[in-house]
């Protein structure tokens, strides 16, 4: 009797340990490519929260202008989510504007990631005065990339 | 008339350095405040345009939450500009959301610094199907505070 | 006895109507001016919760453009609240974009009456490709212009 | 050869006319849904760029809210463009906000249409200070309804 019990909770123990190891977590560390053709590598050396990474646009807001892959900061909300929230900012290298992106991490049922996202793009204004017209919005959605 | 180019070159040099010293620059780095009652700490220790600091907002969506303060990270795009652009990203701690704001720092002719951003807020959606309610947009103004 | 009850129903019913023409109430109809000094104009010919108006703005995104007045449309959420939720929409008479206002008429203690607003402004994209970065967001105030 | 100059011009014109009557236009009136499974209907029986009709959303930032038929009112920007710029205003006729859509409509090379639009989504705030978090953010897709 008594082994059928520890028998029993080994299992559940088992069971629950193996659960968790197939549990579809979302992680915004990789490559990641988006609607626009546009790519993006997260790394992350920083410890805590915080990640760094570089952005790769495949469209700009003048055409013709030479596109260099740029620097993005940014954090994720709770380290451990399964569908975190974060924030970064892609300081552009070839152009005197910034961009803010915040979205979440999903993940569905076949282990599928995506980050849904949306962003401000920042231009630099003359003066105060044309402030009002320096602010676009969108949104994107990130896919890993095909192998 | 040696003396003369001499004395000329210098004067020169030294009108040159006496405008720089003078001339309005706006900077990010130091405490700001805004029209809610917000505020920020801007450091720099890291090199070049990454920047990190503190937020201590006044507000919250939800009324009742315990505010405390927490973490920036940004980047102004480019370092030396008399009005820079910049971003960063605000990480709640006491929250499962994140903010991202997007700006430029204004300075008039008295010298007078504001920050005027565009922000998103972005709050934890329970699933990809309520990802399209997920993000808040505003704008807030930043001044120095009062001493 | 029964006029002292009289008088007493009198005096309340007074009473309430006086509260009522007192009441600080938010009215969209009639002239405003924004921060950048932009004006317009919301009439209100149409029966329920519908208006139509005047829009002149003071400012475009590309300098030169010559500014004509243009029409708005738009609704007021619920027709007698205080302080009424509405939206907007601007169709600019002499450029190819939209703006889209949403906001709420606020009244403080002393009736004086504001509209805190925030707009996208729609430019026409050339093709599908170009259209992420063909939206504009910002924010304005409204205020009563001073006669 | 006066013929044959007669013919060919007459000629010209009819293969003109022709590609006329087969370009591909976007036209905004008829029923659209789009990638929530929410459902619209523009009409056009007001003169000018105007322009009526109903929404019925399938999702609520409330969840249990009972959802019911909702009055839109917009404007198009030049009414004859092939892919032409608009915005409209959705008066939710069950709860107090109000959401404002702009975008355009695009036309492909085999004449599929569809909507690319962002919109702003007002909720009611009890004052002003509240005013800050009342406004979301968002982008929808818009396509034909399979018949």
């Amino acid at each position: 009797m008594k082994n059928a019990i520890l028998f029993t909770t080994f299992n559940l123990l088992f069971q629950v340990a193996f659960y968790n190891c197939n549990a579809h977590k979302c992680n915004l560390i990789g490559n990641w490519t988006n609607e626009l053709g546009s790519n993006m590598t997260i790394d992350k050396p920083t410890p805590g929260t915080n990640f760094n990474g570089f952005y790769f646009t495949a469209v700009t807001v003048q055409n013709g202008t030479v596109i260099q892959k740029s620097l993005l900061y940014g954090a994720e909300n709770v380290q451990h989510s399964d569908q975190p929230v974060f924030g970064f900012v892609v300081n552009w290298s070839f152009t005197e504007s910034i961009s803010d992106f915040v979205g979440q991490c999903f993940v569905d049922g076949e282990g599928v990631e995506k980050l849904e996202t949306m962003w401000l793009l920042r231009a630099k204004a003359d003066s105060s005065g044309d402030n009002w017209k320096a602010t676009r919005v969108g949104s994107n959605l990130f896919f890993r990339p095909n192998k």
